[in-house]
């Protein structure tokens, strides 16, 4: 059981600020995210693009201002639970939270920041039928522990950034490994594709190209896929795991069924603190709404700042805030 | 007459972003400042110290954030009317503005947006009988144009930054400096104390301590400066300028003559758009009051985003907005 003042759900740009802003006001902060890693949609979905209007920065590359706000939050040391997705969430008789993720880890908290974003990144998963079956069973959609795969034969299917580097990734760790892509040529970052062609011609990976996912076999676990080329004829492979990687897709998912006032996939808050219908939950960044909203990171920012300052009043509820300048008052690391 | 989309009236950091959110929208905008230089609070309290939660950066200090903001709006080409404060406000009868400085500056705009901190910084003035009379005749309580100090006999008055760099700074240019300072020691940064002392000691200037400034004397223009050592003695020094540096202490000012509802000197608006009770004039940064508002830089930055998309529909009322992301559509110079 993990215990906490604030549980983040969603460690994006938001959610992390939101680690500092609690921080200032000496409180607790553990983050899950359905992610594997930190940083939202900026380290999942543009990690090298410049984003030209985060104040005092002319430009900034994605995942370097996720890397600038992990260093901002350091004093304040937050936990992390990663590649988990909150499922459930119980309000308990103290007025304080249990959280519970789908992989069953409890957490306990006085207040619920929401700061979901788009809503947890699912994965898009292929046409296969029985594919389901096979899930946690030598399936899996994303790559949270690379090193579950050494000595393994993997085959990943897919043509995007994360099918290219997870496959050089893996060339160098697994017994064997397969790539299938349905095209001839690559969406991923060029010189990704060519380290892969290079590994096919040296004969450390095995690369199928036009050729397509087209079932999966096994008793119990997964071993043998079956693989159609552009005469779709159907050849088989040994395998311990699958990786299908065909990107995330955000969903709302669970966060519809925690009692909030929901418009248009959002939930709905008031601009004081950012609160929700329910008492001591409240919701940041873009997956809130409010008349105005701009689903803009630094917008999120300052819904973060505005939303400690009522959290503290459930943390610390004999307590007197007094505001003060960083400038003046320094960070007290705790 | 100047002529402009906006007019912002406060070039702080907010009244800066304000120009970058307006010109992703294609507004151009020009700022007036009371302060000869840009920057707000920043530039003229603390610029060489660190801030701590400007989100992104684990810390920057107060003038470099002010040059990053300088330089990301620099695609935009904001104009600038500094030293002088905006002292009447009308709505003309096509619905556009017309705003006239306290030196009869004119500028014409169609959207007003107060971004005035905690009001326009106007000097601290020593108790001297008739200072008044001389002011503009040789008398200024700030240094617009160090230029126009150059072959005169100059005596300056305080003990804080101000009065050490400017003595320091004249020392050069002046034909005489004389600095008048009530203690012997002084509050600004001491390396500056150890420059003016050195000064001294060198008789590049004349240095008195434990004086005060006692009178004022000439015919139109100023011509002599009464000075009383500990003892009470005046002496009379013979000047061309005298420049009294007591620091500067904000004054709402006119903005309270403008018809805007004001709540403890602060200027009330929505958290829709930031509009003020006066159609087309909108308010942002530490001006501003609203229900959870805090005076933070940070916050500031969001209510520059939100403002600019309720002024686009003044400053272009036939078209239609179409919101995209920075990282997508990039920067479009103008
Ligand atoms: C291509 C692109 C370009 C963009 N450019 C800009 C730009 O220039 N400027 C700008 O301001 N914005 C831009 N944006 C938008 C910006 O990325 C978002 O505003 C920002 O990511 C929102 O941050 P957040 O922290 O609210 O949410 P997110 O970054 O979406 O992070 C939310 C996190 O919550 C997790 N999560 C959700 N539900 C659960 C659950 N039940 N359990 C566990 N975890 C969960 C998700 O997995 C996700 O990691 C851009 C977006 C895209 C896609
Ligand atoms: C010592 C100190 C430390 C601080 N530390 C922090 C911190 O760590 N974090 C943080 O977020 N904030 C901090 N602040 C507060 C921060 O400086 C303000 O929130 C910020 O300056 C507000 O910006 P602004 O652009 O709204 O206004 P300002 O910076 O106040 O600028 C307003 C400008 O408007 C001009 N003006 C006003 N009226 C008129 C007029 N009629 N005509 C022409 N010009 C006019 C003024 O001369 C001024 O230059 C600190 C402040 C101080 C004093």
């Amino acid at each position: 059981m993990i215990n906490t003042d604030i549980c983040i759900i969603g460690a994006g740009p938001v959610g992390l600020f939101a680690v500092f802003e609690a921080g200032l006001l000496k409180m607790r902060c553990h983050l899950i995210d359905a992610l594997p890693q930190i940083g939202g949609q900026l380290s999942e979905i543009y990690p090298h693009k410049p984003i030209y209007d985060i104040p005092g920065y002319p430009t900034v590359k994605a995942q370097e201002l996720i890397d600038n706000q992990l260093k901002q939050i350091e004093p304040f040391h937050p936990t992390f639970t990663l590649g988990e997705r909150v499922e459930t969430v119980n309000k308990l008789e103290d007025g304080s939270f249990e959280l519970i993720s789908n992989e069953g880890t409890k957490i306990r908290s006085k207040v619920i920041v929401i700061a979901a974003g788009l809503g947890s990144f699912e994965p898009r998963k292929p046409a296969v039928q029985g594919l389901e079956n096979f899930e946690g069973k030598g399936v899996s959609y994303m790559v949270k522990n690379p090193e579950s795969f050494r000595d393994q034969r993997v085959v990943l299917a897919g043509g995007g950034d994360s099918a290219l580097d997870w496959t050089i990734f893996l060339a160098d760790i697994a017994k064997e490994v397969t790539l299938i892509h349905r095209s001839d040529s690559f969406r991923g970052a060029p010189d990704s594709a060519q380290k892969v062609f290079n590994l096919a011609n040296e004969g450390r990976i095995r690369l199928l190209l036009q050729s397509n996912l087209s079932s999966v076999h096994g008793n119990g676990r997964i071993s043998k896929i079956g693989v159609t080329d552009k005469s779709k004829v159907e050849s088989f492979i040994e395998a311990d795991s699958l990786i299908p990687l065909f990107g995330l897709s955000p969903k709302l998912g669970p966060i519809a069924d925690w009692g909030l006032n929901i418009d248009k996939s959002a939930i709905e808050v008031n601009t004081f603190d950012y609160s929700t219908n329910v008492d001591g939950i409240f919701a940041i960044g873009d997956i809130n709404t409010y008349p105005g909203k701009l689903k803009l990171i630094l917008c999120g920012y300052h819904e973060a700042a505005l939303m400690a300052q009522s959290a503290f009043k459930y943390v610390f509820p004999d307590q007197k805030l007094s505001f003060k300048y960083t400038t003046v008052n320094g960070i007290n690391e705790f």
